[in-house]
């Protein structure tokens, strides 16, 4: 571990205990990594932290070699195999160990939207069960919801966080420039969404120390990105044409660290329309991302983008926020770049930044890259784009 | 919809009213796929099903053309757009149409480990903000777990469902066809996973009415595959040596429907300790396999395979079940093939059957196959494998 790379748990042990918080205990993917840099192959895993020392990682057996001694002390348990004890029992017996009687501890209740663990065929996420056997392990502990809390933790990325956000757009940008070499009418839209998907799947791991590394990747070609009510939709068996335009959108996730780009294309040269259609997209984008600097409200990077585009007779086109936090999942709430967002940017801050158009007839457009507020204005976690 | 296609829906209305229920209320996406046929693409959408009469599905306004009117009545909703509703706005406004007040309605409370949605890159799932908004829309109504109810319902699969199963199951087997023909000595573990999902990301949609389609494939090859204590490991950089054990194990999800497979390969010939240990997994794979007919117990499927296996002196290096529900999602809990489990086979279950042995200094083998149980035994879903 690098010298401060924890710095975010002494953070968060701060905030625990100006709440008042005798301990933390978590099961979601997103906050299991932030207390300890481990991120759950199945979601099984647990972590708990107290306002003192390190984390404790909860973790099936078979996950060891892929967890961080340095950031947590990890206890593993069985699962799975015939002869351990069912996933609670397991809990139940190391929690036990933890002497939180008549304690007050924030757990996880309000999380709705969370991020995946590694094995995204199954999120596996706190439930009622869950609930039930922390009241058995100590039924006189006051259980409060810590979400915010965490959330609140998470909203100022550490430089090692956003060196970790990097090489996941790093590894993001690999599998676009694969797709664009490749792009020519006669792949599918589901053809384009593999090619880029494999090639981080493929070359990810071993990328500057990564490890566990997927992507999803979503193509809507031609009239297909001219659905104006939809973010996102399943790539098809529409061959892509001469001239289409092209809007990749893209998950990419290494280790637990998020990127969320957007990215265009045109299959052959782009027109005149296409050029300047994209390169006033563009112009609203780092607009936008130029008022990424502490102290400026969130929404005046919205403001300023929307600027642009009206500017440009483009405005009634842009029909949804700029931009959203992202890095421990791939949407986090805050900052939130939209017209009448309360809140103000503070150095350490990521969002995205994504304006976008939608024109009936022509297609849609949105350029999304990452930006991280620095102290003396955006930093770019992603590779900002040309103009055509 | 081909006649016949809903008898789930109304199997589990007739459940409903065994167990008094005024209506079910399912944010969960394998519950919504299950109650409307619509496997959500973002994991916001919502179903509400009365004992009589088609279920309500609550949907973003983007997603309506990939919904199924004839199973549901489609209500949307705008979501992430400006000017929309926040999601639960929509939601209140929505169900307070029902009409619910002093009804006893059933939601999912205790499902932890759930299906993802399409967008796997964030599960979405009904936490505290649900429940609350729920008992504001109905203050009067009682709110039961129908989560064992669900399972009850989804343990029996219709002709329809197994239909749409297969169809997942001859997608996935394109996937590792094409990552076989090019198993050779220097495709990296994430290469080779890489092949297999993109094969079946490129090929999928489209395929006998497939739409939304993603597989995850985790290749461990060598000394990799011998770390007896875990069932997954993400692929890495290793480079597949000639004569290595290589393991498979995939998750293909085909419109919500699962297929969990696992394949055995070798780079270039197999040697005669791998066909003979390969061949005796086999045994005991299609033995186990065969005791899948109506009226016999789960643990016989079991215990016969372990019979196979111990026979051929390999007993005691098989340290797990032989198998697993599946379908609505990839591991559901029940039938659980497994030395102590109880229950008995009915028509229309389905498992996998997957013995496997982990041999120091040797690898691991397993063979997992997705079996149903038909009226006059099991009916492979997948294809079965052969001897090497």
């Amino acid at each position: 571990m690098n010298e401060g790379d924890n710095l975010r748990v002494r953070r968060l042990q701060e905030m625990m205990a100006q709440a008042g918080l005798d301990a933390l205990i978590c099961r979601l993917p997103e906050n299991v990594l932030y207390l300890t840099d481990y991120w759950p192959i199945h979601g099984v895993s647990g972590a708990a932290l107290r306002p003192q020392g390190k984390a404790i990682l909860l973790v099936p057996v078979g996950e060891i070699d892929w967890t961080k001694p340095d950031w947590a002390e990890v206890v593993p348990f069985g699962w799975g195999l015939l002869g351990d004890d069912a996933l609670y029992a397991s809990y139940r017996k190391l929690l036990g160990k933890l002497g939180l009687s008549k304690a007050k501890v924030g757990i996880e209740l309000g999380a709705e939207v969370v991020g995946a663990s590694y094995r995204h065929a199954e999120p596996v996420v706190p439930a009622a069960p869950w609930q039930q056997m922390l009241a058995k392990v100590f039924p006189q502990a006051e259980w409060v919801d810590a979400v915010d809390l965490l959330q609140q933790a998470k909203l100022i990325k550490t430089a090692y966080d956003l060196g970790r956000m990097r090489v996941a757009n790093e590894i993001a940008h690999v599998g676009i420039i694969a797709m664009l070499e490749q792009l020519t009418p006669k792949l599918t839209e589901a053809g384009a969404s593999a090619v880029i998907e494999a090639t981080i799947r493929a070359n990810g791991p071993g990328y500057k120390g990564a490890k566990m590394v997927w992507a999803e990747a979503e193509v809507a070609s031609g009239p297909h990105n001219t659905r104006l009510t939809s973010m996102l939709v399943p790539p098809t068996t529409r061959v892509i044409e001469e001239g289409d335009l092209v809007l990749v959108e893209m998950a990419t996730v290494v280790d637990g660290y998020y990127s969320d780009l957007t990215y265009m294309a045109v299959a052959g040269e782009p027109n005149a329309r296409q050029r300047e259609v994209h390169n006033a997209v563009l112009a609203a984008q780092q607009a936008g991302a130029a008022q990424m600097k502490p102290g400026n409200p969130f929404s005046a990077a919205d403001a300023v983008a929307r600027e642009v585009l009206t500017a440009a007779g483009l405005g009634e086109y842009f029909i949804h926020g700029s931009g959203h936090g992202l890095g421990f999942r791939f949407h986090e709430a805050t900052p939130s770049l939209a017209p009448g967002s309360s809140g103000l940017f503070e150095a350490g801050m990521v969002s995205s930044i994504e304006p976008g158009v939608y024109i009936p007839g022509f297609g849609g457009v949105r350029i999304e890259d990452n930006v991280a507020v620095g102290e003396d204005g955006p930093v770019f976690l992603s590779t900002p784009r040309q103009p055509w």
